[in-house]
């Protein structure tokens, strides 16, 4: 792993290893071919949450092998084609656009996931409008509410659902009507065969293009229906190199983790055995020792009780090293033992690849703080400049 | 409390309000005068992090009446700066800085927190530089490391520091040089003591001003300290209309909430007892009820576990109803009841004021995932817009 040169002599960084990107989507492209050699299965390449805080910026290069990229809101479709994507982009969570919005021809192919019956309303009064007035590369996914139950159409009402997207098809408002299903628990193969047989039920003999996936899916057990042809399969945190299967390293897998957060140490200080560091007295040296503290915290999106089990490399050579006391606003402290030779400059790491290559999985940092790597990627704040390497 | 008319009609967004800043400042204007009536206390109302992610621009217009800003990063000091702040700005975490930052002459009357040794080496060296070449308004204050024990100088290598400082002012390199600390324990008032006496103690009879405060011993016990003529107090969280000491809300302090966070519900789904809503069944309806889903998630800063203990307001009257579910990226969902007459388009209040004023403390939905206000503020994303009202 190269750390770019340009990198900030104070404040924290986050690298973005845009080769993994690709890496990463070519090792989903090869495992769909295994599975199904016979059938063209396309790929969403998720790219929600400015690329699951990797930036859309350094993330799109890397995608340019994917079918269509998904987002969830209209100012992401435009982000998209001002950076030059022209093939298709998803609207994921496009309940509440507003019918205009979606009219606007500079948003290309465009596929609306449709969650909610006041979006039918929408699109039926937009097909009574002169045919120059209307969108003109329309596509529609109509989502199944499923197990996750917070968007879409249940059972009973899908299929009415359906038919009027099939009317609005007809009518030549919009150019495809799909299936779209998103998994509540697809880390679990019981429960993800279970999800998948009653969206298939679901649908029954429906008209139209499958749309499923999401990274615990696809890096676990693939399906049968992969051989659907015209299946769009749907990707996201395991473009970035994290693993969504509990227990699980996107490394494990064949992934490569696609983001490194560093900071650097701004003090080293020798602890007597007994003395204090952070607030509300979180940590006591229990022996004489080195404390190193940089500058990076909370406000970066480190979790602050990130401290009570984590640890971070330190050093050239990434060596592991604990917290000492809880994560403050700007800065965290780490234990670096009576022997340390660290001094004031030398780089952290609190999640990805040290400059030495040396690795600390973000499954493992999001685990010793009770979440997932998804909430690591994204809740960094505006203030963790983002570096490609 | 009043909703701007400018709110996104998709998306989340935070309200920041103006007149709670520059109230809350006020408040602490008059409990400073009251305490000290003869002395002039000055105040250095910080606005790190983002003004604790309300944001520069909103923030500054409301501090008129504060005598310096802190902040962490030469780059938020240019910004003030261009903003038209001119008057001083404290620089905390100073360390890692290059000397040739400091020499700009756009920063103005800047105040340096010395933390670590390094930054007296450079400033020794500044001070051999002809002084064309040499920063003309630079004052410096010493750290203590105290209780914090992360940052400073601790009490063998106080005074032989400060020395270095003072022979700095004969030299003319600095303008001034003052003893600064911060509380490791201010919630607690004994606590809160013992650090202020291990202070006095350790400046002894040093010449110079003092600065200590933050918004937890401002809010609590005062000290006599305050008397002392040129001491600068440093205000944060409390700025922002938010309590630090725990059990205490901002409002029960007189304090006003400058921050409330909304989004609109985006479906509105009927579910049957027994069935499921969130990733990993976390939420099972124990009764026929309403599950409305607003677009506002872990992306945004949510914490994904609030979910577990929270509650959020919902529509006009700002009507209190628990999350269903776990918070996922882009959305979360509320149990809204059997009798639930809220719509899609509904506006939800995360913390702060629902639009009818219906207040929910940010210290108690703080509290309920096990963190503190000052992580909720400055872990939004920029993908959640701030407005101003």
């Amino acid at each position: 792993m190269t750390i770019p040169t340009s990198i900030p002599s104070t404040g924290p960084w986050a690298v973005i290893h845009r080769n993994a990107i690709s890496h990463n989507l070519s090792w989903l492209r090869q495992r769909l071919y295994h599975c199904s050699p016979g059938a063209p299965v396309r790929v969403w390449a998720v790219v929600k949450a400015d690329a699951y805080g990797h930036g859309l910026t350094h993330t799109v290069p890397a995608l340019q092998q994917a079918d269509g990229l998904g987002v969830t809101t209209p100012d992401d479709v435009r982000r998209l084609r001002r950076q030059g994507w022209q093939k298709p982009i998803l609207l994921l969570s496009a309940s509440g656009v507003r019918a205009e919005e979606i009219c606007d021809p500079s948003l290309g192919e465009l596929h609306l996931v449709i969650d909610e019956p006041s979006q039918l309303d929408q699109l039926e009064r937009l097909a009574r409008l002169p045919e120059s007035r209307r969108p003109t590369r329309l596509n529609t996914w109509l989502r199944y509410a499923g197990r996750l139950g917070n968007l879409g159409f249940d059972v009973t009402e899908y299929a009415p659902a359906f038919e009027r997207l099939l009317a609005l098809k007809t009518k030549g408002l919009v150019v495809e009507a799909g299936h779209l299903h998103h998994y509540a628990g697809a880390e679990d193969a019981d429960a993800l065969r279970a999800e998948r047989n009653e969206f298939a039920t679901v649908v029954g003999r429906l008209p139209g293009p499958f749309s499923t996936g999401n990274s615990a899916a696809l890096c676990g057990s693939l399906p049968e229906t992969l051989r659907q042809e015209g299946h769009w399969l749907r990707c996201g945190l395991m473009l970035y190199g994290a693993s969504a299967l509990p227990g699980t390293t996107g490394a494990q897998l064949g992934l490569r983790p696609a983001m490194s957060v560093h900071a650097r140490l701004v003090a080293v200080r020798y602890l007597k055995a007994g003395q204090n560091v952070g607030y509300g007295d979180t940590f006591q040296a229990q022996r004489d020792t080195w404390v190193g503290t940089a500058c990076i915290g909370y406000s970066h999106g480190v979790p602050r009780q990130l401290w009570e089990q984590g640890h971070a490399l330190v050093g050239p050579s990434g060596r592991p090293v604990p917290y000492a006391g809880r994560v403050a606003m700007d800065c965290l402290s780490l234990d670096l033992g009576p022997n340390a030779c660290e001094q004031v400059g030398d780089i952290v790491t609190l999640w990805g690849h040290a400059p030495n290559g040396a690795a600390l999985p973000v499954e493992t940092v999001a685990a010793s703080c009770s979440t997932i790597a998804a909430e690591l990627f994204t809740g960094l704040t505006s203030r963790l400049p983002l570096i490609s390497a």
